[in-house]
C-alpha cells in the first residue's frame, strides 16, 4: 500500500489543517521548544498581531511570594522579543539534565506552545514540557523513552469491597514480565490533586522504572499506582462522574466510606491475585508524595506487616488535624493511639522507613518534627533532604533514588 | 488521615494556582461549557483585554471549501460576546447526542479552553472536546463512561521480527476477562497521521465496547489496535525518537522495511500466545479507518484465511498509486496480480466483509469504483452509506455497527 497513498496523504493533510491550524509560518512548521546541544532553549511562538508576550517555565530564576503557609517560590515571567515576521522568540542559559515545563502569557492570556504537542494536566491546567538530556545516566535521561527494553502499562479495574466500588489504578509490569518469573511490587501513590495517572506523566515512572532496570541499578519489579481519591472511581472523565472539572479537593469532595489506608488491601489482594507477584511483606513496598506520602505512612501503621519498604516523599503528615496551632511534635508526644500505632509499625521492623523533602518544602517543619519524635524514640530511618519545595522535579528524584534500595 | 488535610489544602491550592493559573474570575471558576438539559451549550470564556473572541467547533454550520481534492467541508467561525465583567461567552442551537470538539480563537490566535481540561490530539494539534448526552443508548450515552462494567486498556510492547522491532500497541480486555474464558478478537486500525492511541482518544472504543457489551448487544471480545506506521515503534513521545513534532506523513517519513499487511501475522501471534483468544478465522475481525482501511484491505487479500470478518471504514484504497489519473477501476481491471489477490480473498468466503463510507466523503469516488468491480465479479459484501465527510464521527458509528455483525 505504501506507494499508493501520497495523494491521500496530501488530501488530508489539506484537510486535517483546515480545523486543526497547526503552527505553520509562511509555509513551514515553527519548531519550539529548540533544545540546543550546550543545553539552552529557544522558545518561538508566532504572534504577529499580540501587543506582549510573556514566557514561564520552571527552568526561570524563582522569587519568593507570601503564602498563607508563609514564603513559597514561583517562577517569574520573562519578556520574549518580537522579529519583523511576528515570531516571537527566548533563549534560555544552559539548563542542566531534567523534564522542564513551561508556557506563554499572550497580552494576559495563558497560552500553551501550539508547537509542542507534549504537555501534562496537573490538577485542572495544563503546561507544555521538555526535556534536556546530556549523557546516558542523567536525568534527562532518565526521564526519557531510550532504547532500552519497555514495560508494559496497564489500567485496570479493581474491586474494593471496602469502599464499595470498582475503581480504576495503573500496573507497570517490567520488560520480559511474560517470561512468568514472580516479582516484588512497589506501590506508588499520588498526591493531592492527583489520580492514578499523575505518576506516568508527571511522575515519568515508566521510564525512570524502564531506565533503572535496563541499567540493572533497579531489580524488575512491578508497579501498581491506584487512586488516591476514595471517593473518586478513576480519574476525572474516566468515570461515570462525566467529564467533571479536576479540583484539588478531589479526595474530600464527598464522603468517603473508608480511607485509602482502610482499603489498601483491596488493592494488594487483586494485585497478588491476577499478577505473577512474589508474595510477603519482604517483596512489598510503599511510598507516596505529599498526600500519598500521607497515605504510605498511615497504611504502614495501620498494617505494620504488610510492607517492608516505606517511603514518604514530602509527605503529608498533619497529625493536629485541622488546628495549625497543633503541632506534630505536641500531637506525637500526646496522642497515645498514635504513639501505640507508631511503636507497632517500628517494632515490626521495616528494612527501610525512608523519609525525604526539599529543603524549601512548606511541609518541611511538620517532617522535621516527626523525624524528631522518631530520633527521641530511637527508631530506624533514613533521610534525604535536597533542594527545592514541594515539587515534581524532587519527587521524580525520590523515586529514582527510593526503588534502588528496595528488594536488594 | 481525612480530617488532617484541609490546611494542607489549602496551601497547595494557592502554590498550585501560582504556576497553573485556573480559569477563575471573581474567585469562582468559569464553567465551559456548560451542557444544558435541552442539548445547547454555552461557551465561556474570561479575556478583559481581547478585542475579537471566536469560536468554531465541529457543531457549527459546515462550509464547502475549494480543496485540491475537490470541495470538502470546513466548520466556520462564529463572534462571542463580551459582558461588563470581560466575559465573552456563545449559546448553540440545541444539539443532538454526540462527542463534539471545539476551540476558541482570539484576536486571531488559537486558543484551547482553559475552563476544560478535556481534549484530544488529532496529528500534531489539540482541541478541547464535550459530549451531549440525552438517554440510555444514544450516541452521546455510547461515547460516555457510564456505570457499566469496565474494560481494562493494557499498553504493551509486542516482538516484530518482519520489521525487526519491539512495538507499542493497546489492547482492550472485556469486564470480566479474568475469569479466564478464551476470547474472540477484533483488530481495530488507526488512519494516517493516528497511532496506536487514535481509537481510545477521538475513536472512543473503549466507552463504545464497553457500553455495547454491557447492553448485550455486542459479545465480550478483545479489541487489539497497533500502530500502522510501521517506521515507528510507537506513538509519538512513547519512544525512543523522543519528543518529536507528529506528522501526517509518520507511516512514511522513513523507509519501513515491510509493510503492515506484511508484518501483521507478528501482531496476530502475540495476541494469540498472550491473551486468552479464541483461535481461528472465525474467531478474528479486522476493520480500521482510511489508512486502517487500506490496511485492513491489503491484509485480508494477503491473508485470506485470517479473519472472518472486514470491515472497511473510509477506506484509503487507491490502487492507482501516485498516478491520479488512473482510478481504481481501472487498476482493478487491468492488473492481474491485484485481481487474483481479491478473487483468492473471497474465495475463502469471509463472513462480512463490510464497506462503509460518507456521502461526502473525498474518497467516495475510489470506494465506490471497488464496489463497482466487486459488483461485477459477484463478491458478496455489505454497504453502508452515512452523511458527512471523513471524520472521526462516522468512524465511531462504523465501529458501533461493526462491532455488533461480529462471532455472532
Amino acid at each position: 500500500m505504501k506507494k499508493t497513498i501520497n495523494l491521500f496523504v496530501c488530501a488530508i493533510f489539506y484537510f486535517a489543517n483546515g480545523f486543526t491550524q497547526e503552527a505553520v509560518f509562511g509555509g513551514r512548521s515553527i519548531l519550539s521548544p529548540e533544545v540546543n546541544m550546550d543545553g539552552s532553549v529557544i522558545f518561538r511562538l508566532y504572534a504577529p498581531k499580540a501587543i506582549k508576550v510573556e514566557l514561564t517555565g520552571d527552568f526561570l530564576t524563582n522569587v519568593n511570594v507570601q503564602t498563607p503557609m508563609g514564603e513559597m517560590e514561583q517562577a517569574i515571567f520573562v519578556e520574549m522579543k518580537e522579529d519583523k515576521n511576528g515570531i516571537w522568540s527566548y533563549t534560555t542559559e544552559k539548563l542542566s539534565p531534567e523534564l522542564y515545563s513551561y508556557k506563554f502569557r499572550v497580552d494576559g492570556m495563558d497560552y500553551l506552545d501550539p508547537s509542542n504537542v507534549y504537555m501534562c494536566r496537573d490538577i485542572a491546567s495544563y503546561a507544555n514540557i521538555f526535556i534536556v538530556k546530556k549523557e546516558s545516566g542523567d536525568k534527562g535521561y532518565l526521564y526519557s523513552v531510550n532504547e532500552v527494553p519497555h514495560g508494559d502499562v496497564n489500567k485496570v479495574w479493581y474491586d474494593s469491597p471496602t469502599l464499595k466500588m470498582k475503581r480504576r489504578m495503573t500496573v507497570y509490569t517490567p520488560a520480559g514480565y511474560d517470561k512468568g518469573t514472580p516479582y516484588p511490587v512497589l506501590y506508588l501513590l499520588h498526591g493531592a490533586g492527583g489520580d492514578e495517572n499523575a505518576w506516568i506523566t508527571l511522575g515519568r515512572a515508566v521510564q525512570i522504572m524502564d531506565n533503572l532496570i535496563a541499567s540493572g541499578k533497579v531489580i524488575p519489579m512491578i508497579v501498581v499506582m491506584p487512586n488516591g481519591n476514595t471517593n473518586s472511581q478513576a480519574a476525572p472523565g474516566e468515570w461515570s462522574k462525566g467529564m467533571y472539572r479536576p479540583s484539588f479537593m478531589e479526595h474530600e469532595a464527598s464522603k468517603a466510606i473508608a480511607s485509602m489506608d482502610e482499603s489498601f488491601p483491596d488493592i494488594v489482594t487483586y494485585i497478588e491475585s491476577h499478577y505473577h507477584t512474589l508474595k510477603g511483606k519482604e517483596n512489598r513496598a510503599i511510598c507516596g508524595l505529599s498526600m500519598g506520602g500521607g497515605h504510605s505512612f498511615a497504611t504502614t501503621k495501620r498494617y505494620p506487616d504488610m510492607f517492608n519498604y516505606v517511603g514518604l516523599f514530602s509527605a503529608a503528615i498533619f497529625l493536629g488535624g485541622n488546628d495549625p496551632k497543633k503541632t506534630n511534635m505536641e500531637m506525637l508526644e500526646s496522642d497515645p493511639i498514635l504513639e501505640k500505632e507508631i511503636a507497632g509499625l517500628f517494632e515490626a521492623a521495616p528494612k527501610l522507613y525512608w523519609i525525604a523533602i526539599g529543603k524549601k518544602d512548606f511541609l518541611y517543619k511538620s517532617n522535621e518534627d516527626y523525624r524528631k519524635y522518631l530520633d527521641a524514640k530511637g527508631y530506624n530511618y533514613e533521610y534525604m533532604e535536597t533542594d527545592g519545595g514541594h515539587i515534581w522535579r524532587n519527587w521524580r528524584i525520590y523515586l529514582t533514588l527510593f526503588a534502588q534500595k528496595i528488594f536488594q
